[in-house]
């Protein structure tokens, strides 16, 4: 049975202080759990409630890492959605964040400004990890990345990625001249992207849908998606998996 | 000020059924709202708070409709949101669904089967209205596209389309069969949708990310993104907005 210092501890996590402070988020639900451990999530230890270690007794890898009971109520308390899936794990996000731009070693980046949806930032993770991109920059007015409702829609993709690196937008910008990147970025207006052809070294900057973008990145070269109906504007999300396969594919 | 029937009835159409009774929806937030008058829909009134009023006052929507003044404790019963904004507003739906396949005029359908993310649904309807889609086809396993989440996600994509129809699986099979739709079902594997040719009446079918392609579709041919990373699955949105990019610009 686990001990109420342990409970405590992971209640505690349900606060992005305590989070970034400890280097530690919790995975809820079995589909979840499962596509972080294929990734190679660095696993700490489940719990799991009575009713669902029956169901799942077969996994193997309970019996590799430490596990521990939990009863219901206990795992309520530290579950942010309303029905739990019976079984969590304590991973560390130690090897994931950090602030060195100068630790990055990739051709292609994908940055992301301001954007605070934390269902959008998960699902452009998902969506960049299927484009085989390893390193995303969040700027510092980002939603944390390892808000509960972010990994849930990262459905795993958190854990395929070298880096998540968190700087302030000045220095990325910064960052991204002094490498000499192709900088594209995301907007209403721009050049048409099916007109952009392929380059070695590139950077795409998706902004906030609610704020547009960020005075610092606009002197970099606008691309858009071409409409043809009349809604203003598309998901974040789903523009970051347009431009990324047209970017990468066409 | 509003009466309490009408207060009644607002709280009612939190309930699928009595949406479906009325045919009507509430659009909660003034962006939401905005949009979709911007796109035709039928308002048939407006509630806003004491507070709201004083900073819309210019607004001269609210003059051309029936207005309410509503308190905000009455707002609170209505809203399914935590934090209400002030401000809905009462649409009829009517115009918009039906189950009528023989209505459709539409050379490109999409076609969404059993997808139950009101998220995702609505991100769907907003990423079809940006590429010109005017008939989007739910089968009956789906979230009620009126939901409120689903409205929300759509950002008034809802009023921009002709028609959502809904119907079994079985017969929008059938229909597509007999109108001789070259029928595009999106996958996990299939052909690489960068080899696919330009066609003028194609319907495109995506299916629910938890359970796969519906036995129903399992005979039409299947289309895939290319992948490069190691992640299981792409959201259904994000695929939507990349395939459909695909068959329309590419």
């Amino acid at each position: 049975m686990i001990s109420k210092n342990k409970i405590k501890h992971l209640h505690s996590l349900l606060r992005k202080k305590n989070r970034q402070k400890f280097q530690q988020v919790i995975l809820e639900g079995q589909r979840l759990i499962e596509e972080s451990v294929k990734a190679g999530a660095d696993i700490e230890y489940f719990c799991f409630t009575e009713n669902i270690k029956n169901k799942i007794s077969n996994n193997s890898l309970l019996n590799q890492v430490q596990s521990y009971m939990i009863p219901d109520i206990d795992l309520k308390k530290i579950s942010d959605t309303k029905t739990s899936q019976g079984i969590i794990a304590l991973v560390s996000t130690k090897k994931y964040t950090n602030t060195n731009l100068d630790l990055l070693n990739s051709n292609n980046l994908v940055i992301l400004d301001g954007i605070q949806d934390p269902g959008n930032l998960g699902t452009i993770f998902r969506t960049c990890v299927w484009f085989g991109i390893k390193s995303i920059i969040l700027t510092s007015n980002c939603s944390d990345p390892f808000n509960l409702k972010c990994v849930r829609s990262g459905v795993g993709a958190h854990f395929y990625l070298n880096q998540i690196i968190i700087e302030d937008s000045k220095k990325v910008a910064d960052y991204l001249d002094k490498k000499k990147y192709s900088v594209l970025v995301a907007d209403l207006k721009g050049n048409d992207i099916l007109n952009i052809k392929k380059q070695d070294m590139w950077a795409l900057i998706l902004g906030s849908e609610a704020h547009g973008i960020n005075p610092i990145f606009e002197n970099f070269p606008k691309i858009t998606i071409p409409k043809t109906g009349k809604v203003e504007s598309l998901n974040v999300s789903v523009a970051s998996g347009i431009i990324l396969n047209q970017l990468l594919n066409n």
